[in-house]
């Protein structure tokens, strides 16, 4: 008999998971949509529907034989229980218990930024580093810290939720009831609402096509695209967006005195190219200077399997974060 | 022979010291200004000046003998060399060094801000606690972090820089070079220059008789006389420096997830019991709430002490910070 594993990414957009064998080799990917709007019910059975297919595959020998579920979860996590979060219509929803019962093997599981810094460290670019600040930029910006060596989660678990540092107190709302957090500003949901903001106001725009379909969702590759277009006003928000993760970053910066900062998530992934030189000059502008040179910036080596590698990390290590 | 320990606070404004016994009580106090303006050699001067009445006092007993210093310097301290400081002329000065040769006793030394939470984490308010964030507000703002019970001091001990995280990019300039720092919204320094901006915009206030002075420093005692007589403008602007605070502490608060956030410095000595209830009401404002609730609020309990016990704190371990 042969272990595998699956790893899962609970994402605000869209659920995606892999089945590991043993030696961490992905032998089949699956992903499907979230539709978070429908309710915490309908994302279970989308979880669930991941997990039969990734099990029911034909390809699945006989042979093999699921040994461990490990997942990230957006949001706060206390012992297997969400807490909190605030991109997803769930809270104190205890789906560790609920995947243990229905598969039967060990889940676990982390909040979503937490597992992806952790797979950068162990299988992408964050390998052996000793103080690591993640920034991972979709839907919302998870945010994660390795300190001194270790994954740091604060008094309640409830730490590394850098999407929420204030970067302008007067600025805009943001999903979790403040004002000015950074992920009013740089997650895809902002550039969204500013996307519509600048439409309704009269701009033209190449994105303004994709905005045509029904319940519209803003997606990396089309801000990629517009990009490509020299699309004035993606220009503009994409520059805006990448200035505020840089600023975001100095404090990080002058706060942590980090070796390196990784960014991730789905939007640096379709844009991390165009966005890394605006974020490091921002972040040089704002630090302090001995702080800055200390610091190295590094996109993404796992791009969007870093949450799945780190549920593997998670899952081989037997712990959760 | 009894040992006895020196424990020193170089501060912008000025420095304290206090001779310890092995118990230690603090057996003589000595206190200079810094005028910091007046360039590195003086500042030397004045810190021999504050070791030497120590140890000519005429109270020393013939017996005791001078085991070690310890010190808090404002700025980043790498192996003994202060290589930076926002608010004193001085980089890349060998001061821990300079001090061994000319005492002949072992010097440990730290960021001043490091070295008051280690004093409070050792001796006072945060004793105990794990996962700590301390703000220390006078002429600049010094931050320091107990992270899983250590403090937290960076890739090359220059973390926890706190009072230069960016609560505003498009704020006023600061010390360090950047704008926007939470140092240029909340500090004494940054008090002063707004009392003098609405002075100058004609305003009445009850500080235009302190700032009739020489070479005028602004005292945390002057805005607390202010505040008894009731003067508004005093009440505005301590009210914006504790609105400010409040929303640092919420980063930190998501960031970190500590179980527990003390103030110090001058201005909280004088102000605290009025800032701390604002402080308070906008970090939950700007908080998530689970991180929030999770989270104590403290003024130092040893006050202008914390540094020199910090010192002493860090002799007592044999550790500079």
């Amino acid at each position: 008999l042969e272990n595998t594993y699956i790893g899962l990414d609970i994402g605000g957009t869209k659920i995606l998971g892999a089945l590991f064998n043993e030696e961490g080799q992905i032998l089949k990917k699956e992903k499907t949509s979230t539709r978070a709007s429908k309710g915490a019910e309908r994302i279970i059975q989308k979880i669930s529907k991941v997990v039969d297919a990734l099990l029911d595959s034909e390809n699945q020998e006989e042979t093999q034989v699921l040994n461990a579920i490990g997942l990230g979860v957006p949001g706060i996590i206390k012992e297997g229980v969400i807490q909190f979060s605030p991109n997803l219509p769930w809270s104190n929803f205890p789906l560790k218990e609920y995947l243990e019962k229905t598969y039967n093997v060990p889940v676990f599981m982390g909040n979503d930024a937490n597992v992806s810094l952790y797979g950068e460290w162990t299988y992408g670019a964050a390998k052996w580093s000793k103080d690591v600040v993640g920034f991972f930029v979709g839907t919302g910006i998870g945010g994660a810290l390795i300190l001194d060596g270790k994954l740091y989660s604060g008094n309640i678990g409830a730490g590394g939720e850098i999407g929420h540092m204030i970067i302008d107190p007067l600025g805009p709302y943001c999903g979790c009831g403040a004002r000015g957090c950074l992920e009013a500003f740089a997650s895809k949901t902002a550039i969204l609402k500013e996307v519509k903001n600048q439409i309704f106001r009269g701009r033209e725009t190449y994105l303004t096509k994709f905005l045509e379909e029904d319940e519209y969702i803003l997606k990396s590759s089309h801000l990629k695209e517009a990009l490509e277009k020299k699309d004035q006003l993606t220009e503009e928000i994409v520059f805006s967006a990448s200035q505020n993760l840089g600023i975001a970053s100095a404090s990080m910066i002058n706060i942590f005195n980090p070796e390196l900062i990784v960014f991730g998530g789905g939007l640096i992934e379709a844009l991390g190219e165009n966005m890394l030189p605006v974020i490091e000059e921002f972040a040089a502008k704002y630090s302090i200077k001995q702080n800055f040179d200390s610091c190295k910036f590094q996109l993404s080596s796992l791009a969007d399997k870093a949450c799945l590698y780190g549920a593997l990390g998670m899952i081989k290590n037997r712990i959760s974060l």
